[in-house]
């Protein structure tokens, strides 16, 4: 599959060479940008996500959300549906990308000025088809459903092409797995548009994470699918995380810490478990390439915490700590968590120097 | 993919033309069969779990566990490491299945005695290979990883065979999608037996649901995986619903809700996640098929729920119920629940009668 036309959202290149970008979007209304606001987007950002979505749902939404624009590194992408006036104020206050279903923006000359001031500002905007919301798409099969949904993404982009926009990204969603597969990789065979993945309605988190990671993989893995966003009915930070471990274990990208960890089982000595969670912010947020094994088990678990950068596995009221094959240190388990914190944070100091 | 062999663990088929069956591991030490365990147990059941399997790492451990046996509808598997006389003592209780690797039980002639008690009673065994624990593995590339795996098994199925027992599932276990995949794909090509599916050591919940879904789809749309354990470094339960999702999503199984729900953003006038987690009880035990929509948005809620065999969504005070795109009712967001699950129930007495 040839590379897709690149754009550039604020800082963060989306298509051509660029690797897959990571979204997720704001799941609570905003009355103001506070420092809480503030942490909470960072920290997703710190998690993995490069791209943060808002929904706009009135002018002053735009204004509301504006401080926002020079407390994070992350571009923001408004979300709005409806009334092209909240487009044009996102576009002036600053907004990297905007996302409308232009269908629903109303008269052609209401798009062609978003358009307009997209153009003048350096805007993207992402044109989103959903399935969901096509009048009369046919469902029959998924085929004809996949062909009304192309149909509609290429009514939309007209108005784009009639006035040379190209800074445009894609996104053709749907909440089947088929459709989705089907629509994008015809999409791709006849425009250059950096597409935008994502099953849409995907539900709570264990059938959002499944459905998404089948219905996006094949896609993936055969190029197609420049950004990305794994919607699920929970937090962001759990959105964030489904597509890190996606792309990582398509190798589609690297960065952050691979956790090998045993399933619980009746033969464990060591709470892997609880381990985990109680380190987990400090491995979610590592910004380097480790394989850290937790294990429970004197079963498997010595054999595989060797091949790790760092491991832990316990054996009654001690724990082991292993690096890469070899035991550099014995202690007790009320000791556990803070020698694994220091043994991680010489790691990251070795490997960021 | 031809079919592979058949073998009947307990009340339940696998392999041949048999649905793929879910199986967990039980997390916690077992002290004493109570109320407590049953229901837990059961409840598994009814969410989706067909197998069930405990550690068996005692003699003791087969007598505690044994009343389970009568207990449960779902087959009892004992996972039996070391100490071939816990595996004798699991087949003469009545265990409809034991997990062994043969490599760690030591001398053939153990071996051939649990093979000989096993097929007296008409024991089912699962010769497990796990990467983890192969003394000399070879790690230089999957494919050569996954010879050393498929002959680890290879050699523990020697004795078996020239027993001639043939009431045996095979795993191949490793913690890394490629090699899961290559063994378990050259193993097919060369037996029959039925094979049980898992990635091991896949950590905690959303690694373990991405790697796994990715790891076993390429392998279930091929045919190839009779019986599957997602391991989670979380509780069964998660294993169970991941399971079930998986085989759903690649239309392997059907029974059980399909829920749409949107995710999480700023316009969400309607709590769908809350709501979802009210109700997620009474969903996930339903055995039915059913698509249920809990959208929260005006902009795509109605289009999607319009599908469903019964959908809600909510526009400010007031929740709207849909029956296969008409709206049945309109109640105060106070009665959502109450009317959600009289509807439910409704349809729950059509579909069964």
């Amino acid at each position: 599959m040839s590379l897709s036309r690149k754009v550039q959202v604020g800082s963060v290149p989306v298509g051509g060479d660029a690797p897959v970008s990571i979204q997720t979007m704001w799941d609570r209304q905003v009355d103001r940008v506070d420092q809480d606001l503030v942490s909470a987007v960072n920290n997703l950002h710190a998690k993995g996500c490069d791209i943060i979505r808002f929904a706009l749902p009135n002018i002053r939404a735009v204004d509301t959300l504006a401080p926002l624009l020079n407390s994070t590194p992350m571009p923001l992408v408004g979300d709005i549906h409806f009334d092209y006036k909240i487009a044009l104020k996102a576009i002036e206050a600053g907004f990297h990308k905007i996302r409308i279903n232009p269908g629903n923006i109303g008269e052609s000359w209401k798009v062609e000025e978003i358009i307009t001031a997209a153009a003048h500002k350096g805007t993207v905007i992402r044109i989103g088809a959903n399935e969901g919301s096509l009048a009369d798409s046919d469902h029959s099969s998924p085929e004809s459903r996949s062909t009304a949904l192309i149909e509609a993404a290429e009514r939309n982009l007209e108005l784009f092409e009639k006035k040379g926009f190209k800074d445009i990204v894609v996104s053709l969603k749907s909440s089947d797995i088929e459709v989705t597969y089907l629509s994008n990789k015809e999409f791709r065979k006849r425009h250059d548009y950096p597409l935008h993945l994502g099953i849409t309605e995907a539900g709570p988190l264990i059938p959002a994470i499944v459905k998404s990671t089948i219905g996006l993989s094949d896609l993936l893995r055969e190029g197609i699918g420049e950004t990305i966003r794994i919607s699920i009915s929970d937090s962001p930070e759990y959105e964030v995380l489904t597509a890190k471990e996606l792309l990582f274990n398509l190798k589609l990208r690297s960065g952050g810490i691979r956790i090998i960890g045993c399933p619980k089982c009746g033969r464990t000595q060591f709470d892997t478990h609880g381990f985990l969670e109680s380190v987990r912010e400090e491995l979610n947020t590592l910004p380097v390439d480790l394989t850290v094994a937790v294990m429970g088990c004197s079963v498997n678990g010595p054999g595989e915490a060797k091949h790790a950068d760092l491991g832990i596995t316990g054996n009654g009221k001690q724990v082991l700590l292993f690096r890469r094959g070899e035991i550099i240190r014995r202690e007790d388990i009320c000791s556990a968590k803070e020698a694994f914190l220091e043994e991680l944070d010489q790691l990251r100091r070795e490997f960021s120097s």
